[in-house]
């Protein structure tokens, strides 16, 4: 091994990562942004992305379910509440759960997860598996994403809000609330990793807990993009949407 | 529920399946048996089926390992044996190897695993966890698509042969075993479900347990299309054929 870098320089080294890797490169993105994709497909998007979105809770429990630090579990027990919300107050899922509502997806379809891909729920296990079985470590690092969502984030809302005459504002609440929520938990995480991540073998394993979140997340978009865009040949049994 | 099917409903229901979601069907067999693929597709694809390949002994063992039935165990353990092989003499992932090798694909890159797209190690992790936690009856059950490999596997080799120059009969060894191999395997495992899935409710655990495999299998396909064919997008970091 060669030796350990600085926390500055580990910290460089995500950003690399996030530059060739995260999904904001995916043209699946590109054309979902600049208006190219049509209703049913963007509802195709929503319905898959739910799987991820109602996953999210059940990932983030099982790390605080092994996390011994209590200073970091009263940080992070946030994002579930985050996103689970509570009674008489919406959370990030309940959030999605309006977004695909307002694409005009019935919940019942969303939240009965049959007709989401395949290749969706492979890809979603795998995440949580990787946050339930690895280190701490490489757990909290999976989640350092969220450094390159902001970018990701507005570009969609601006783009959806300016070239779907289907989409509003109260459709997008649940990324509103994640432009705040995002960096806020990305510089946790972010800090974490270098401060704890010393060693240039810990070090190697954060960026490769972050590559491999990116091809979770990279790999929903190939499997959205195959099935509704190019070629466009949904698996038997997925979501087939109603008109174009 | 409904009630129960005599064990000749069942396997009729579990034809119905294969007969809609085996991946006999996907567009991805058909380039591949007809000619259509060039050589860097196919070593896109053997070098990712060989990851789904090498985990079959792992899947096998884990059902051994938690088979009450003595009887069971001393059939099933013929799976690994077949494909594991022995000192001196090769078995099914040893074969695979060879096939790999056939096409021009180095042996390191493909044991190496790094190539192999994202989607295929999700899509086999999500098998071989399926087998390791779920019921018996419903691992046994997920072996099912045997039933259907005869026929795929005499349309593959033919149409390999015929199609392309650069295949010879050594390279396929692999297909020209499980001929034998898979019509015995599935023809117990068959058995075994027509004899064990008696209630409605442990019948349909089976014909899930087939529906899944049906769509880890094809979700396979589905992520080699996307990346070598069309649109033809690998993700970051996977394999990249020389020339086409």
């Amino acid at each position: 091994m060669t030796a350990s870098m600085s926390p500055d320089e580990l910290e460089h080294a995500l950003r690399e990562i996030g530059s060739e890797r995260y999904h904001d490169k995916h043209p699946f993105h590109h054309l979902l942004h600049t208006g190219k994709l049509n209703k049913g497909q963007i509802q195709a998007w929503a319905l898959n992305r739910y799987i991820y979105q109602s996953r999210i809770p059940i990932k983030d429990a099982s790390l605080l379910a092994r996390c011994p630090d209590m200073a970091v579990r009263q940080v992070w027990r946030q994002r579930i509440i985050d996103h689970d919300g509570a009674p008489g107050s919406e959370g990030g899922i309940e959030r999605w759960l309006k977004l695909a509502e307002g694409l005009g997806l019935s919940r019942e379809d969303v939240v009965g997860e049959r007709l989401a891909l395949p290749a969706t729920h492979f890809a979603v296990e795998a995440y949580v598996r990787f946050v339930r079985e690895k280190s701490l470590l490489e757990a909290i690092a999976s989640s350092l994403t969220e450094m390159f969502a902001p970018g990701i984030i507005r570009t969609r809302m601006d783009g959806m809000l300016a070239n779907y005459a289907f989409v509003s504002r109260e459709t997008l609440a649940y990324f509103a609330h994640r432009t705040s929520e995002a960096p806020r938990d990305a510089e946790f995480a972010l800090a974490y990793v270098k401060r704890h991540a010393t060693t240039r073998e810990d070090q190697q394993r954060v960026l490769d807990a972050l590559t491999f979140k990116c091809q979770v997340l990279w790999a929903q978009l190939d499997a959205l993009h195959f099935a509704y865009v190019s070629p466009g040949l949904p698996p038997p049994g997925a979501f087939v949407p109603d008109a174009p």
